[in-house]
């Protein structure tokens, strides 16, 4: 922390606060609290308005845990998606990120979180319990969990988590595709993307 | 802006007023709201609290601008500080940083932006008036003005233009010196800061 003694009190406090948030060095907190106070001093009133507003209305879906401001989410209380499979997501964005692709018209659970044990992550710190009892109670209208958590090792080793805490339930668990990206280059692809592209290869039609 | 739709509308306010503030894109915008909803909510309300303390409190100091909760700052009220010298500067942090190095006990009149026609900040959007005016109110107790901008091309523009504004007051007006920077190796000094370490070259005592 660089030194704020000098300043007043309260706004040593904001920087504290400021600094708090992920990605947030103590110098862009200085820099950001500036900003609310002396250069968008408007800014400061419209955003604890809207901090507090998204405190009081939003929470996370009680049945996927995206985010909503009511007890179901769009996706959840939307009729028309089909009810029979299940995509697992770490974060809100990726089903943001899956809903554009326009290609998945089913539901989606959200971990909120990855297993990473090396990080202090422990599985608990995640919706997985929240899963598990979903996938029980419903499984007899379930045909698939289709695990789409990131192609890293964290993201591996949840999916391969899952999966087992999912095989006494009898659902069928997919995984997404892991292979070249789309417009990458076989020149710049490394090794691990290149063998998994080959292990999964595909029959040409 | 990425695409947020999906997301209630409260929750897209929030990242959006997040993505006004300095250096905040519209991921960050959403990783920080994200944050504050999911990852650690009692940040919210200590934050909006923050931010609502600062804009009710905290003010610039009306003497030199500096931050204060005062009408003057804790600086501008300290009587042992010499009032015959005036450093003028870009920014409140720039106080600090000549508060800490120990080197200065005069006063200091903060500019709030530096004069950068190119990027829209004209001479007006700074505390130059005022400069100008407090300099006219006391010369007959001012010493030397020292133009403590950065060395850069704004920071000079600046320096030169204020000079020639404080010319008819008939104050002295210095500028820091520029050289080689203390643990700066000669190897990796540009061309620019070597020249000015060769033309400001001192005789050895």
């Amino acid at each position: 922390m660089f030194d704020l003694a000098g300043f007043p009190i309260s706004f040593q406090r904001l920087v504290r606060e400021l600094g708090k948030l992920p990605s947030v060095g103590s110098k862009t907190a200085f820099r950001l609290a500036y900003h609310l106070l002396a250069v968008d001093p408007e800014l400061g009133g419209t955003l604890s308005a809207a901090i507090r507003e998204v405190k009081e209305k939003v929470k996370l879906c009680e049945q996927c845990f995206f985010i909503s401001e009511d007890r179901e989410c769009s996706i959840c209380r939307n009729t028309a998606r089909d009810r029979s499979v299940l995509c697992v997501v770490e974060k809100p964005l990726d089903v943001i990120s899956i809903e554009r692709s326009g290609e998945y018209r089913g539901l989606y659970h959200v971990l909120h979180g990855l297993w990473a044990p090396l990080r202090g992550q422990s599985a608990d710190s995640m919706r997985l319990k929240e899963l598990v009892a979903r996938v029980a109670v419903q499984k007899g209208s379930l045909r698939e969990v289709i695990l789409a958590t990131s192609s890293t090792v964290e993201g591996d080793a949840t999916a391969a988590y899952i999966v087992r805490l999912l095989q006494e339930q009898g659902v069928s668990t997919t995984r997404l595709a892991q292979g070249l990206p789309k417009g990458g280059e076989l020149e710049y692809a490394d090794d691990l993307t290149l063998s998994y592209a080959f292990t999964g290869r595909k029959a040409m039609p």
